[in-house]
């Protein structure tokens, strides 16, 4: 037996590695990235502001900089914290190294599988609490599982990932106003393609906190998440936080490419649109039963659905397979892209189908 | 009592921000940082490299690329693996996340306060053992510590930082063979600057990870630390890093800078030269008691440590004060500069002491 199968903890050992599939040269919808590459223009400027870096030095340490870039991009008040991580993973893993050795971390599912993941790699308990046959959350059972485990975190996607619908304002507003003991962590990833927020809401519950990332308004590349919430939270939390984290070229580059507000807003409005014009389109073809999104995603349950995956793949366009997850039976996930990309879409899907 | 201060474990409650001095117009001799820029030459060959950056997409899951570049550097074998992190500390903590409950994280001290911080934000046990008078291994009492505590993982900074000695070969090989259960973990962030590593000996010894960084190098800027260790070992750790680490600008900057091999070998060949200038002219002061170093700064025991600290910062000089710190009364830590930097040093110093 080698040294590292017989030093690791078996919940380790038994994760299998998770695998990338290789996008070569394929339509990409599967990863929930922005379709939209910088402007040419915009790329010269960038470079051009790179020129005075100073990487032999460590970066900035608070990126206070940065914070207020992200406050103009996102409206966020003077009067809450940001605190930044590597993607919004690295402040997952944070809240939860927060906890204390047998706390509990609670999540609705099907949802981001970070949260579970997470929580086995920190060492602090995980539990799922199903959500209703349409996705909604189960108001009674999350009540009832939150009396019961007393979670020290409830994390809440809104929207939702991979489903894509955002659950009842009324059902987290109960949930954050229940659980006061428990820090309610809503990640608003999609914030730029939803209806509704819950940023001012922080200023009504002490226990809420908010996360966001740039990984979906564009710059996947850059791995920026924050976590927004009351100054004396944030400050807390922020102890926790590993120094210098966010690496200078990261700091520099999103302060310069996050200015650029218009066109970011306006991207997402594109994306909006393309959301209706390829869910009009699905729901056209009869086979597929299409949920709804207020994300840059769509989910939906095909027949054969394995086999579609398959055929859009042997097609050149990749989208996310969840057929085999618990509660996602034939669930597939396509990422909304340009229109072109949006269209081959639909074209092999009708293709499969045998369809015109 | 706000939310969170009832929410949070006290002994991250407890702990004091760490606050990064003000650096803005000094000499920066504090942190270990190379003093020398890009050349202009370069700057601009590594901007045109980044015009095709895809930053809408996600980065490449494992960074093979920069990761080819690294063993090219540092002449790393192709049957070890390689591990990347936002900086050592990101590995520190994959590592100490890697340990169950209960188990005990040993160092030697005084060394890199990060391994007891990090032990702490993850909930497992740290213990630390004094090194000698000398600052090194106290042999006896660290292999009746092992014995002892029976640590999950032995941290040991090769060379140490604070106080910049290589320890005994010798004595870290009985550590490595004694502790056949324990992950010995060996910090090499100063390698560049060392006469002596263990990287081949991962070879003989299966509990054996060595860490680097490239920040002593020129690079602190990009936060980029990497684990090497055998294959087997490195795939095991593997799974506990959170997908997309290493951000695109960050694998493609460094691939590309890190190719400057002769560059980076020039400056570190420079800065060992500038060492012992420092050293030599430092031991002339006879105010000062220097310890031998084989890192890019230099530990000195100084009378009146911490008004020399003030009266350097008052002329434009920032270095690190260690005076307050256990076991390191009245010392103090000068990162080496350049020459002009070093002799503004020492100038001050002097001065200080009233010395021509």
């Amino acid at each position: 037996m080698s040294f590292i199968s017989s030093w690791l903890r078996d919940d380790i050992k038994d994760i299998s590695a998770y695998q990338v599939p290789d996008a070569q040269g394929m339509t990409k919808l599967d990863a929930m990235e922005s379709p939209f590459p910088l402007p040419d223009n915009l790329i010269s400027q960038y470079l051009a502001y790179l020129t005075n870096v100073e990487l032999n030095r460590y970066p900035a340490p608070k990126a206070l900089e940065l914070q207020k870039t992200l406050r103009d991009l996102m409206g966020i008040p003077d009067h809450f914290g940001i605190l930044l991580g590597n993607g919004s993973d690295e402040l997952i893993q944070l809240l939860a190294l927060a906890c204390n050795t047998g706390d509990t971390v609670l999540s609705v599912e099907p949802s981001f599988v970070m949260y579970d993941i997470i929580s086995k790699f920190t060492r602090i308990n995980y539990k799922g609490v199903e959500l209703d046959e349409k996705y909604e959350i189960d108001i009674e059972t999350t009540l009832a599982s939150i009396n019961k485990y007393n979670p020290k975190i409830i994390f809440i996607a809104y929207p939702n990932n991979p489903t894509g619908n955002a659950f009842s304002r009324e059902h987290i507003v109960n949930i954050i106003d229940t659980a006061k003991d428990s820090l309610v962590v809503l990640d608003e990833a999609y914030y730029a393609y939803a209806e509704d927020s819950f940023l001012q809401d922080i200023n009504n519950f002490p226990n809420l906190v908010l996360l966001r990332t740039v990984s979906k308004i564009g710059f996947a590349g850059l791995r920026l998440g924050l976590l927004i919430g009351n100054k004396d939270t944030v400050e807390q939390l922020d102890k926790i936080r590993l120094p210098y984290n966010i690496n200078t070229l990261t700091q520099v580059s999103a302060n310069f490419l996050l200015q650029e507000k218009d066109e970011i807003n306006k991207n997402a409005t594109t994306i909006i649109s393309e959301r209706a014009y390829l869910s009009d389109n699905m729901n056209a073809i009869g086979e597929l039963f299409v949920y709804p999104s207020q994300a840059n995603f769509i989910l939906f349950k095909a027949p054969k659905a394995e086999g579609l995956f398959e055929h859009l793949k042997d097609n050149g366009v990749l989208i996310k397979n969840l057929s085999k997850s618990n509660r996602l039976t034939n669930c597939l996930r396509v990422t909304v892209g340009t229109r072109e990309q949006n269209k081959q879409f639909i074209d092999v899907v009708k293709n499969y189908y045998g369809r015109q």
